[in-house]
């Protein structure tokens, strides 16, 4: 006999770690009924991740439960925001109890870790998946957005670039701490509500550096220099760069400037800011890092420590234009 | 050369008919800022349309940004609430404009009429998948929840039942006035409302009459007697039955107790708020009619006019059990 939805509902996804008082009426209704705080604005977003399109086949189910609100939180980091609820729309071929188990661990592990209680979704059957929307609060006023980029301002990114997209690209023959990189990315929520009344602007970094830097500039019609061999790059990175034979000085730029699925944050701060930008996120495990400078002229120009110029073969990860890393 | 995501949601989901004062940063930004009001609940639904499963294949892209809409707005209204905001993730193989125009158009003009703007999505590339949430408000302690019912209360549903099962049954067949009933249910908003304070449980009927029935007893193990000679039927659905040749008085009882898709209100009224619900659902173009009693004894027992019994043939519409109304 098969399972019903409510049957796969109530196995899965009520044994959840996090149990918070503003949760009037949470899964099994028709509606969740939840308690609003005085003073906060509520930010939401909403994402998908589709099976062969934002995840490889082989992905394991508890990776796929962990991005799925993993790409949510990052976007509630990048407004400065603190997480508080998620529902989930799941869309499964079958419902295949094994995958269910891990999917269900790898989402409840990361919202236990971030304090978020799973307040509704919706399972159905079709090809595989997963949309996650989250909702958190910023004081009235102060969520941080896209569009307050100023010319002279420093540009910053938490943690290290490249790693997720090392991964993709090495598949099998990647080391397990870039694996771990592509597949249970860290939301920086610490480093998003540490930057509210200091950053000028902020974005999670989910189709590549430049592609994302671009959505800070092109709502004013700016531009920026970029460092780019000062862009943050992880011992993981360097370590599997130098053991391939080929085109490892390609993949050395490339990767951090237009791999995607790191989640890590790109921001800007006005300089008079930036020593406490420093001091803040000195002392989260991730840190930060100045990578150039916000540019009155239109365009991003990748510079060289040497003084050249590096002109970068992508611009990041566009969906509907070959649905990869490209 | 292909559209990029951020084409497709800025061509054809920027230009909707609502704007409402609490939306301090809507698409466009990481996550939606939205001001909250005082002295209300939140409350939110999400539900996923798959096509093949939710809607057959032929389905006009119209009708189905509408009734994704209309399914989570149902679900709000079955909760006595106020709709305000909603969030759209959409999954398509392919960015057809044609499809867009019409698509976006069906989930507007229902927006429009319940003043609900879009604050939200994700555009992806998939197997053809939309899923949306809608968030809306309750006065405190005044949402509508499922659990309520005691015996001796009355049932009733809104509207007529059947009417979109029949259009399902006899699809390229069925009439104009039952295919609109299945392609583009009406949200019962208005007498949700009506009914806070009064009614003891509600449920919107997605699944069919005996399967949505059934989730307002499981809680408390109460069971119904309902009289399935009086339950409401459109004359379009009572017209095209007559004009079949064969097992009409099958489907003149099944539809309507196991046909979903119908997006009326089932609800229980404790005897002392029947008039005032009667007369409060009366000034309604969908009206209200009493079909039957909560009972202590566990189980639905359908009966006729005539004082005899009938035994329904199936309970609903199950997910992966066929994965179609059965």
């Amino acid at each position: 006999m098969s399972e019903t939805e409510f049957d796969i509902i109530g196995r899965y996804f009520r044994r959840q770690p996090v149990k918070r008082k503003d949760v009037l009426t949470g899964i099994g209704d028709d509606a969740a009924v939840l308690r609003l705080p005085v003073d906060r604005e509520l930010l939401l977003c909403i994402d998908t991740l589709v099976a062969d399109v934002h995840f490889p086949a082989g992905t394991p189910a508890a990776a796929i439960g962990h991005k799925a609100l993993a790409v949510n939180l990052s976007d509630l980091a990048a407004m400065g925001a603190e997480a508080a609820w998620a529902t989930l729309a799941l869309t499964l071929p079958e419902p295949d109890p094994v995958w269910l188990e891990a999917f269900s661990g790898g989402f409840f592990a990361l919202a236990g870790r971030h304090g978020v209680q799973l307040v509704g979704g919706d399972t159905t059957r079709g090809p595989l998946t997963v949309t996650v929307q989250a909702h958190g609060f910023a004081p009235q006023g102060q969520a941080l957005q896209r569009t307050g980029a100023r010319p002279g301002d420093r540009i910053y990114v938490t943690g290290t670039l490249g790693d997720a997209g090392l991964a993709l690209h090495l598949r099998d023959a990647a080391a397990a701490e870039l694996r771990i990189r592509l597949d249970y990315p860290e939301p920086r929520l610490d480093a998003g509500s540490l930057l509210r009344g200091l950053a000028s602007a902020v974005i999670d970094i989910s189709d590549g550096l430049l592609a994302d830097l671009g959505h800070l500039l092109e709502d004013k019609g700016l531009g920026a220099s970029l460092q780019v061999d000062g862009l943050p790059r992880s011992r993981a990175f360097i370590a599997a760069l130098q053991g391939l034979d080929a085109a490892p000085a390609e993949l050395y730029y490339e990767l951090p400037l237009s791999g995607g699925d790191d989640y890590e944050l790109c921001f800007t701060v006005p300089e008079r800011c930036c020593a406490e930008v420093e001091r803040r996120l000195g002392g989260l495990s991730c840190g930060c890092t100045a990578i150039g400078t916000i540019e009155a002229q239109p365009g991003i120009r990748c510079c060289m420590q040497d003084g050249g110029s590096y002109q970068p073969a992508a611009t990041g990860y566009l969906h509907f234009q070959g649905g990869d890393h490209d």
